[in-house]
């Protein structure tokens, strides 16, 4: 971890998170693999609180996503913990896996008094190998001990694996007269091409909504924040996102109330490109608004075909504009295109229309574009309404040498 | 070109391709990009010979593609024409490119006295940048001069790009007691994941066979060859797979000569692997067997999803048993699997069942198997009889050095 630089697309600090009212964290040096660092972070929840979450969509998850998915819609009269660990994914672990959650869950559940129904576990790092599950159940008589409502930026440290810092995002607003907030956490940072969901992220509200609600809020903009999100098109066993609603704040909210929407969309939006300026090596944060789609399902194909070329993440990190590669990606996506009808602007530089480079079009425009940290690239297909935006980052050697050596 | 070293996967020598009688090749130095170099090659075809053709899918595919596609088919009585080029892919070149493919099939009509539609070109090189058609032109007398039966290991050298070493293969076998031969020769070697066809391909016999059985060969070939092969998931605009039967052997051949069928097959897939032993930055050659799949179609998604996963590449790259990688892949292809019936073998090494690494797997049977040169992983998913097989390499720092500096 310590090994690779903080990236040069991260924020410049974490952000001052507000305190969520009915949710404590603490964390915890656990030793589950790594050596002189916390790897074990907890959230008790006061009774009441509403959890809704999303899942990785890969056939071959994790045991503790399993755990997970099955306990989403209980009754939130009891309250609940949510206990992750950094280091080992427990995915692909068989029997012994399930085994190390039902062990988990159950020391949660007697030293924290809450059922277990209502213990949400998440396990992320290496896949395959034994969970010393031990390490982390001698850690929670100290972690309870532990839990304060300011708990959660060290949170957001003991759930990072190869990320560079970590990732928090926060709103406050008025409902009814009430003042609300949203904080956030998530960690990244390679495997990342979720699909439903991404990696690890827990968001905290003490608004008070129904659960349904919070549900079909939390699963409608992660598909626009975290599933338009791509470092490397590798998507994780064990991706996870939860968020807890405490209803602390008095503030009774829906699935229809705009400044909760407007807000945890944000949050969310915020989160996941923190994870995508965290990606393995990312030297340039890359956005591609694709437009002109004959539907937006189709558009976020070509934006997707284009984010994961490895031909168009090299050129960016080579600071070539190539738009040849981009031309190349939306002819190989499957989506429907015309190459004659194709407008290409990086930036606000008009590359390439009708088929071919812009007559106006010099070299340098496009070299200039491409030497900023942000880029983005605008691709209009012309045949109908239908747009996607999507986020990626850029293939660096760091990639290589960071994936080519993760388990030594 | 020169820039890189010989693949270390490349064969130790250019095979000794037997004439084929009815076809005369010739290449030339134009100028068209490249200097110091042969980049223009031109097969002329003599009357009665049968052409067949397989293209790239990319719904952006070149003004070259566009114009060969349409003349498969044709007939015979005319002799044919094949004319490449190297250094500029003439493809997102909008109506000027319509306008080079024209002018150089009409000065090629005319100096090797051929109809129009008898006149095949390819184009291999950069996207986007306008073609020196002209240059092509002008060498066009010089390369009817050099027509020689025995040119075509030049002609090999002349259509190179990036590829390390030039590739061929052939076959020679009996046929109702009179001789065949087949020889091809083929460039890669980034930008590899063929829909329908790849990269730049020429196969020639001198058998006589029907163009509509040349055809259906080549296209049932290709599936299970070309098709079954990938670099770094990037579909060429350019992909081109023509193949020449010039009836000279005097045996006749049809779709169901088996002796033809299976040399032709052999030919194409040792030309198929070329391509992968020289694809960019390549450092091991890998074999992907996927077994008891739903069917062949699942079992090639999945086998196409480790094939192009970047941490299975890097891990491969480093040398890495990382079969939880293997798995993820799997997870994210979008093809059935069951977690707990998978099998993972790496080369004859059982390393993971049941959901589980093998009790008996121990990680230095798999870091031997990953030091070779040539890798195996067998999966086998346990579900039903579906199968497939794929070619791929491993994702390394000469692949981001190429790519992130192609056009510099």
């Amino acid at each position: 971890m310590a090994k690779y630089a903080r990236s040069p697309l991260a924020p410049e600090a974490f952000p001052e998170l507000p305190v969520i009212k009915g949710a404590r964290f603490a964390s915890h040096a656990a030793g589950v693999k790594y050596q002189g660092r916390t790897d074990v972070m907890m959230v008790a929840l006061d009774a009441g609180s509403s959890i809704a979450g999303v899942f990785t969509k890969s056939s071959t998850r994790s045991a503790p996503v399993l755990d997970c998915q099955d306990k989403i819609g209980g009754a939130p009269e009891e309250g609940a913990v949510i206990l992750v660990n950094a280091g080992n994914s427990n995915a692909f672990t068989g029997k012994a896996g399930v085994e190390s959650v039902r062990a988990i869950t159950t020391s949660v559940s007697e030293i924290m008094e809450t059922p277990i129904p209502r213990v949400f576990t998440s396990s992320t790092g290496v896949i395959g190998e034994p969970m010393k599950h031990e390490r982390i159940i001698a850690a929670l008589d100290t972690l309870k001990g532990k839990l304060d409502e300011n708990g959660i930026e060290d949170a957001a440290h003991a759930i990072m694996t190869t990320d560079t810092y970590p990732k928090g995002a926060c709103a406050t607003f008025e409902v009814d007269g009430k003042t609300v907030n949203i904080a956030g956490i998530a960690k990244g940072s390679g495997m990342i091409a979720p699909d439903m969901a991404t990696m690890l992220v827990y968001i905290f509200t003490d608004a008070k909504i129904e659960q349904a609600d919070l549900q079909s809020l939390v699963s409608a903009f992660t598909d626009s924040t975290f599933n338009c999100i791509t470092v490397d098109s590798d998507t994780s066993t064990s991706d996870t996102l939860l968020m807890a609603a405490t209803g602390a704040s008095g503030a009774t909210v829906s699935h229809d109330t705009k400044a909760f929407r407007d807000a945890l969309h944000d949050v969310m939006l915020d989160l996941s490109h923190q994870v995508v300026r965290d990606g393995e090596g990312a030297q340039k944060f890359v956005t591609i608004n694709v437009t002109g789609a004959r539907n937006n399902a189709q558009a976020k194909v070509h934006a997707m075909a284009i984010a994961n070329s490895p031909l168009v993440k090299t050129a960016i990190a080579g600071e070539d504009p190539n738009w040849g590669r981009v031309v190349m990606a939306i002819g190989k996506s499957g989506a429907e295109a015309d190459r004659d009808l194709l407008t290409i602007r990086f930036g606000d530089i008009l590359v390439a229309e009708k088929g071919w480079v812009s007559p106006d079009y010099k070299e340098e425009q496009g070299a200039a574009v491409m030497k900023e940290q942000e880029i983005t690239i605008n691709v209009d297909l012309g045949l109908a309404d239908g747009s996607s935006t999507v986020w990626t980052c850029d293939l660096t050697h760091t990639y290589i040498e960071i994936n080519a050596d993760y388990r030594s």
